[in-house]
């Protein structure tokens, strides 16, 4: 039984680990990619690792989505990020050069190589064969200072496709089905896998727009074989060099199989407000609409703009509908306007807007409340647009250009053959390759005289000074079940300005539970304090600023329930100490104010994982247990992983 | 003795009073222009008027200033917008078609005609022989109502031109001349008419570089003749119909004069933070700049962009540098597009922004603070870009584009020389007409039945009640000279959104010279406040806000050596009494705080221009004066013009 492609891309890049789903195992990392949004603290990292020079292969870092500028915020931002590459021999992508995914694609993709991204949709990559998983700040600077990605081993999905897309059907379609059947939790602890014959007809570029949004599937990504269309597509950017081909073998099995035959799809369209709200176009036709945005990393082809172009070509958009063109990289924009179809989008009156991921991410574009606006964008939880009460459907360049000029949902096979429209797009067989955007890394010698620019709003990170042997600090907080990041350090326009200033960024920690805790926190001092939770605390989004903050102002450990994924792993990497109670019925027994003991902590947890607790106050003990692995045991001890690694 | 042009146009559409300067005149209005940052509250004025249908021969609203979309805010003032051009028969330009001026120049402008706007830029249309002057929301309100305009009649500035203009430099270096010789009050109550030989070298949109920025320089208005470049530039955009020849008769005699050789003129710059900070660029060459901006309404025109494109054509602008491009009108970026010169840019490494006006009202594109950023702009008042400590410069296409390349402040001459790069930029003979973005005016029992669309966030205006007959306050501010509309009520990002919301702007008032105002005029409550200024109080944008939110916060009086026309207008407009001092020493005996008292203005204020205010905290008296007319007092005393009116 031969390996499949996911299966063969792991095997070549494992350091540790069995490819028994479930276990945990190591990868040598590559590539990897940043955006401006994550990417100011992933070199803050870097810094206090106190990196000489990044280790990888590739290492880029992309501006893309922090590019409005309304004030001066964003411009140092880039200043920054622009010095962080010119230090750690990093690329730099100059704002206005395109989205990190399609740009690093026609760039730097290269089959058979691993990657991973400070980027949910990093697994786009998976469309040329490669095997790349969207991270936290922190394991995508581990793994630029050359650290392997740690991950429990995932099941491997198979989805045989067969058939070939009809007319005015294309890969969005094919996504939004898997989203259709299988929901935004479908893909847990996946990577899917496609294969089949129906592959083949599909170009590189629509695989990207399916690998893309895996992640809204849940899946750690999802890979495509690498074959004659990823040839084609590097032999189009002038990298035909760069190419291997990597398919799965005959005999290839999967943990978990589907199918999708694609001649019987139709266009597809996700209501508001989630991915999965998946219905055919034509049970909607005839809705309303004031709003159609053409872009984001999950329709980034030149094909998408090209055939939103063909169908708007010498006609106009309704007088009631604002219609958005958002190029996704340079590369893209240039050929589109050498091929005419800038000029007869701006004549049916589009609004073209710079290249990059702008309204995607709530940047811009934001539409009026009670409007529906059509996007091609990967996304469209509640409020993610940008406006509070948003009415966002997902679909395919087709749909949206159609309804754009029909001024309500409509069918695009439906309209092409009223007006006679073909189908068939012809494009470059060469793409504008330029790439004086992509700034290369500076030779050794000289990057090591380069000085880090910090604009009034940049901090460094914060010291992290190891755990202490012993915790005796207040409880300055006890809270309830299913507290998530948003409510430990709150996004929204006040606070997220200070996204790369991590003492500034403190002052909101909690505040949205309690005003007072910043304040107390700092009250209590370098001996720390502990915060107490509940059931599945820390859910929610990735963000490593809900560890970071809280550890700024003196938090040690927290005792809880349970812990949701992804924050126990950030707790850990930050050195704070993630513990569980043995008994849950010891949450009850701890009080707010409560002064709690851990003693012996450095022969204690290496020791096993159950520790005692003595609440002082209360004159009583109670039992704890921690999951930590060896290497996470050492990193807390550390202070976390980035004083542990700047040490060694 | 014959007319000048700007006296023919005058005394074409004069209602009231004869053309002596200083006396009141009364001028019928045949055009409107709003945009969509002031044009919010234009839309509300006309509301609370209970207007039918606009009276003006064209009415134009424009969406040009607020594209951006961070929340809905935007979107739901373009929904309010199009539903009042629906409702009241103007014009509706939607977002994406273009600055107000350009767009205007190109579908309605017609020599001989006179025309209002709510933007103080509004000056542009000069370039065709009109008669056009910025105005406040209000003045624009009661023009597309029917009502004449009044203003003291100014004195015709003569400025005579001869020669013509070297090579790389351009019509930015004619009117940064006038601003280097006459500085931002050089134009205060005066008409600026352009004559000469020089003239017939200068081509319409040209003109419109000039005119434009006699905003800058304090004019009423610029004039320039309606001659065969008017006519050339009608054809090209279809309508030649609309050229009437209007010229200054031989011997026309102007009440003031200069004259300029144009072919003695260097390329310009106007340094931070005023547009008359002019030197030689030769003077500054070799400055660091980080970010290069292209657009807005003072370098709008296709050659602008094209004689941009030509220096940067197969280059590669610095590593250091961001070079934004942003289109002025759909048309011209239609062009560009066709021309190939949009590819150019885009390979040269431009971000290409939305046709609008975004970074030259601090929409967008903010530089980093310390930070060099050279625009095309009119303006660089301090913290205009939406940085609070920017250093923004003011030059022509050529000084930009060169600078961009060379990542320094450079003498495009210089440059060019140095590449081998010709200064001849090729036009097209016929523009690339589309009206399809420009809705008609709906017939008028269809309009009846329009409803107003209003979100959330637009409110109503606010009561005004009438001016006390004893003013009775402290001192809350004093400020130096040449205090612009920006600083009394900013633009930018966090402030514009609520444009439409009068109590939610107030809190932005005079927060850029002091945080605690709102706060501390609140606190002075109903009985008021004063403001003492320098000269030329209230330059700058014609925003009408900055006199509604102090108003709103309790302002009852400013006290000021001199004011700006359009800010001085709206002052007396909403009922706040803009007083002179007599004697302009007496400005230094009057101190942040001091109690001041304005008794028996009932009877004062018809009765005069001469009043008396005590400072009873130096227990000191001095006179001071107004200009109003009778007209003006009447509605100061009911509280400004729309109390007045809802009276009658």
């Amino acid at each position: 039984m031969g390996p499949t492609v996911a299966q063969r891309l792991i095997a070549d890049h494992l350091v540790s680990g069995e490819l028994t789903p479930g276990e945990e195992i190591g990868l040598r990392i590559d590539q990897t990619l940043t955006q401006d949004a994550t990417g100011t603290l992933v070199m803050q990292e870097l810094e206090a690792i106190g990196l000489d020079r990044a280790r990888t292969e590739v290492s880029v870092q992309y501006v893309d989505h922090n590019l409005l500028q309304a004030d001066e915020k964003n411009a140092e931002d880039h200043a920054f990020l622009r010095s962080a590459c010119r230090r750690y021999g990093l690329w730099f992508s100059k704002p206005g050069n395109g989205v990190s995914h399609p740009t690093h694609m026609q760039r730097f993709g290269i089959p058979g190589k691993s990657m991973v991204g400070s980027d949910s949709h990093t697994c786009a990559a998976g469309s040329l064969g490669m095997l790349a998983m969207g991270v936290g700040g922190l394991e995508a600077a581990m793994a630029i200072a050359g650290e392997p990605v740690y991950l429990r081993m995932p099941q491997i999905w198979g989805i045989r496709l067969t058939g070939e897309l009809p007319p005015w059907v294309s890969a969005k379609d094919v996504v939004l089905e898997m989203l259709r059947r299988h929901g935004v939790k479908g893909g847990l602890n996946r990577i899917i896998e496609y294969h089949g014959p129906g592959v083949e007809t599909l170009s590189a570029m629509d695989r990207h727009v399916i690998a893309n949004m895996g992640a809204e599937l849940g899946a750690t990504t999802t890979v495509f074989p690498s074959d004659d269309a990823v040839r084609e597509f590097l032999r189009a950017e002038d990298r035909e060099d760069d190419f291997t081909e990597l398919v799965a073998e005959p005999d290839a099995r999967y943990d978990v199989t589907d199918e999708i035959d694609l001649s019987t799809l139709e266009p597809l369209i996700a209501r508001p407000s989630s991915p999965d709200n998946v219905v055919p176009v034509r049970e909607v036709a005839g809705t309303d609409v004031s709003q159609v945005v053409i872009g984001s990393s999950a329709n980034p082809g030149l094909r998408d703009f090209a055939v939103a172009a063909q169908l708007v070509r010498g006609r106009q958009v309704s007088d009631a509908v604002s219609f958005d063109v958002n190029p996704s990289s340079r590369e893209i924009f240039a050929d589109l306007t050498k091929m005419g179809d800038t000029f007869d989008l701006i004549s049916a009156g589009a609004r073209i807007h710079q290249a990059g991921c702008m309204g995607c991410i709530g940047m811009g574009q934001a539409p009026a409340v009670g409007h529906n606006s059509l996007r091609t964008f990967p996304r469209n939880f509640p409020g993610r647009s940008g406006t509070r009460e948003d009415s966002v459907w997902l679909c395919s360049p087709e749909t949206a250009a159609a309804s754009a000029l029909a001024g309500v949902i409509t069918d695009p096979r439906e309209l092409a053959e009223r007006l006679g429209v073909s189908p068939d797009v012809r494009l470059p067989e060469k793409a504008s390759v330029n790439t004086d955007m992509l700034v290369p890394p500076l030779p050794p010698e000289q990057a090591r005289q380069e000085e880090l620019v910090k604009g009034p709003n940049i901090s460094s990170l914060p010291d992290f000074p190891p755990l202490p042997d012993r915790i005796e600090g207040p409880v300055l907080l006890k809270v309830g079940d299913n507290i998530s990041t948003d409510e430990i350090s709150p996004a929204g326009a006040r606070a997220l300005p200070f996204r790369s200033n991590v003492p500034k960024l403190a002052e909101f920690t909690f505040t949205q539970i309690d005003e007072t805790y910043p304040e107390r926190a700092r009250g209590a001092g370098e001996t720390g304090h502990v915060v107490v939770g509940g059931d599945n605390y820390g859910q929610g989004s990735s963000r490593e600023h809900a560890a970071i903050t809280p550890r700024h102002l003196g938090l040690k450990a927290v005792l809880a329930k349970s812990f949701a994924r992804i924050h126990w792993q950030n707790l850990a990497n930050f050195g704070i100490l993630p513990l569980e109670f043995v008994d849950p019925a010891d949450y009850d027994r701890v009080d707010d104010g409560d002064s709690l003991v851990l003693d012996e902590l450095r022969e204690q947890l290496p020791g096993g994982t159950e520790l005692t607790v003595h609440n002082a106050t209360k004159n009583e003990s109670f039992p704890v247990c921690h999951r930590l692995s060896e290497r996470q045991v050492e990193a807390v001890l550390a202070g976390g992983r980035i004083p542990l690694l700047a040490r060694s």
